[in-house]
C-alpha cells in the first residue's frame, strides 16, 4: 500500500519546505526563490510580463481521469500560454494551493512533480506559494512572470487589415479528449472492473492531459526574423481568440472552414461522439495553440513552418467575424464567454 | 430591493469588462493592464518582488460578517503585506476570483470596490485577473508585484546577533476582533432580531476586517537612512515570525513579554474571552504587522518612531528563540505551522 502522510503531522512549514526541497540552482535571473516573503526577478531592461489562473476541482479538471502528475504539468503550461502570447520568455511561477484534508502529503508530491517536470521542460523556476486548507476537493492558483524586450512584445492589439491570421498545431483536441476520459469515468463507475477503452484516443487525450505552450513555435518565428503584429492563446476555442483579436486591434476577420487544422483523430473522435469537428475547434477550448496575425510580407517566411496554418485574414470592417464555409456559406462566428451582453 | 444581475447574463467577458471599468490611469511602471493575456511591468534597473495568495470562503474568511468591500480590501493589503516585507514599492496586482453561483454580478462589484479602495490607497494598478466558476463559495487568489533597489532590499535572512527586534503597531488585535464577530454571528444565529453588540470592539474588528501593508513605517524607516537587516510580516502570529527570521538568518532570538505591543481594547476583549492576551499576539496571526531588526546604531535613529517597538535582540545562539516573561520566566516560542517536524 502506499505510503500516507497526513500534512498536519508535518504541518504547513514542513509541507513547504518538502515540496520546495527539489527546486534548486534558480536561475540568473531569479535572485531570490522560495523561503522570503516574495521572490525576486531581475528584469534587466526587459518588460516584466505577469499572468494569473484559478483552476478549481470539479470546475478545471476531474481527479478521476487526471493524474496529479499530469495536472501539475496542466498548470504550468496553462498559465506560460498566456506568456507565450506576449512573445516573451517564461521566468518564474508561483504556486498557491488549497487542499481538502483527503489530500497526503505524498499527494501534493505527486502534484508537484509534475509542476518540477514543466520546471525542466520550460526552464523557469518556481520562486513561492502559498499552502492553505480548503473545505472542498483542491484549488490551485498559478501566476507566472516572463521577460520581453518591448521591439518583440506583441498584444492583442496590433493586427491591420490584410495581416495573415495563423493558428499554430491544430484545434479541438482537447475537448475529444476529455470526452474520452469522461465517457471511460461514466463505464468505470458503471462497472469498476472493465478495462478503460481508449485506443485510438492517445492523441486526444494527452492533447488534454498534457497540453504544450507553444515556446517551440516563438522560437522559430524569431529565428525568421518574425515578429507577430498581433496573438493571443487558444484558451476558450478559435471563436472566442478571434473576436478578442477583432475587438483589441479593431478589425474585422474572415477565416475559412477549408483552413482549420484539426487532426485525424480528432476528427474521428468528434464523429463518434456526434459532435462537429468544427465546434469542437471552434468552441471547444483548451488547446493552448497560438492564434497570431502577421503582415502579408512576413507570410512568406511563415508559410515554410510544418506547424503552423493560415485559416484567413483581418480586414476593415469592424464587426465581421465571419467563417467561410467549405459550402461558400457565411456564418457570423459566435462564442458563449461574451455573454448577450 | 436590490438589484441583482446574474453572471450568466453578461457572460464572462461581460463581467471582466465591467468589474475593470472603474480601474483606468494606470501608473507610468504599468506598460500594459487589464485587458491582454498578461500584464506589463516596466521594472527600470530595479529588482521586481512577486508574491500570490490564496484565500478561501470559509478558511480564511466568512461572508457572514466580513461584507465584501472589507474583502476586497483586506486581500489585497494582505498581498501587499508580503511586498512591504521585502521593503519594496508595490505596484500591481492582479485577482482571481472562484464564484459559485450564489453570488451576483452586483456582489462581485461589491468586493471590487474594495479591491479600487485598496488600490488607491497603496497606489497601485490592477492589472489582470481570471474569473471562474465555483462549485462551494468564494475563491480569491492575488498576485502581487513590487520594486525595490537591490540596496533597499530587506530580507529575512540578514539579521546579526545583538540586532535590535522591532515590531510596528499592536499585536493580537486582528484574533480578538474575529472572536468578536463569531460571537456575534452566533447570537444573530440563535436569534435574528437581536442587534449585534459591538460596543468597544471597534478597534479589534477592524483590525480583522480592515488591515493595513505598513508602507507608512517603510517610509519613516526611509526617511531616517535606516535599511532593516532582516524583515518580515506578521500573518501567522509574533512567535512563527521570529522563528521564520532566526531561521532565514541563523541566529538565536530573546523577545521580552513586557515590551510585546498589545493595545488596551485588545487586552480587555481577550479577558472578556478567556483568551491569554500575550498569547493572541504570540500566535493570533493577521495582524499584518512588520517585525524587523535593525543594527544597534540604527536603532537609536528607530527609537523616535511612534509606532515602532523594540521587543528584544538577536543572539548568536542558534535554537534559542525565547520569551522572557515578566516573572523573569523563560519560555520558548513555539508556533503550531511548523508541524511537528
Amino acid at each position: 500500500m502506499d505510503k500516507r502522510t497526513e500534512i498536519g503531522s508535518i504541518g504547513e512549514f514542513g509541507l513547504i519546505n518538502r515540496l520546495a526541497q527539489p527546486f534548486h540552482s534558480p536561475h540568473p535571473w531569479t535572485s531570490l526563490g522560495i523561503g522570503d516573503d516574495a521572490a525576486l526577478l531581475q528584469a534587466d531592461g526587459l518588460e516584466v510580463v505577469s499572468t494569473t489562473e484559478l483552476l478549481i476541482e470539479g470546475v478545471h479538471f476531474d481527479l478521476a481521469y487526471c493524474p496529479l502528475t499530469h495536472l501539475g504539468f496542466k498548470v504550468v503550461s496553462v498559465a506560460l500560454s498566456d506568456v507565450a502570447a506576449m512573445n516573451a520568455k517564461p521566468t518564474q511561477i508561483s504556486i498557491g494551493l488549497g487542499l481538502s484534508n483527503r489530500f497526503s502529503v505524498e499527494a501534493v508530491e505527486e502534484l508537484y512533480a509534475g509542476i518540477k517536470l514543466a520546471c525542466e521542460e520550460y526552464k523557469i523556476d518556481l520562486v513561492g506559494g502559498d499552502t492553505t486548507a480548503s473545505p472542498n476537493g483542491l484549488i490551485i492558483s498559478i501566476s507566472a512572470l516572463g521577460l520581453v524586450s518591448p521591439t518583440k512584445l506583441t498584444k492583442r492589439s496590433g493586427a491591420k487589415a490584410n495581416d495573415v491570421i495563423c493558428v499554430t498545431g491544430d484545434l479541438g483536441g482537447a475537448l475529444l479528449g476529455l470526452q474520452s476520459l469522461e465517457r471511460e469515468k461514466q463505464v468505470y463507475l458503471a462497472n469498476p472492473s472493465m478495462q478503460p477503452e481508449l485506443d485510438g484516443k492517445s492523441y486526444v487525450v494527452m492533447r488534454q492531459l498534457k497540453p504544450m505552450a507553444r515556446f517551440d513555435i516563438l522560437h522559430e518565428l524569431k529565428e525568421l526574423g518574425v515578429v507577430p503584429t498581433s496573438m493571443i492563446d487558444c484558451s476558450d476555442g478559435l471563436a472566442s481568440e478571434i473576436i478578442h483579436l477583432c475587438q483589441a486591434s479593431n478589425t474585422g476577420a474572415r477565416i475559412f472552414e477549408k483552413n482549420i487544422p484539426i487532426d485525424d483523430e480528432t476528427y474521428l473522435s468528434a464523429t463518434e461522439f456526434n459532435l462537429s469537428p468544427l465546434t469542437a475547434a471552434l468552441n471547444g477550448g483548451e488547446d493552448y495553440e497560438l492564434v497570431f496575425t502577421v503582415s502579408q510580407a512576413d507570410f512568406e517566411k511563415v508559410e515554410k513552418l510544418a506547424d503552423v496554418s493560415a485559416i484567413g485574414y483581418m480586414t476593415d470592417v469592424i464587426n465581421e467575424r465571419v467563417l467561410i464555409m467549405k459550402s461558400d456559406q457565411i456564418i457570423d462566428l459566435t462564442a458563449p464567454g461574451f455573454g448577450q451582453a
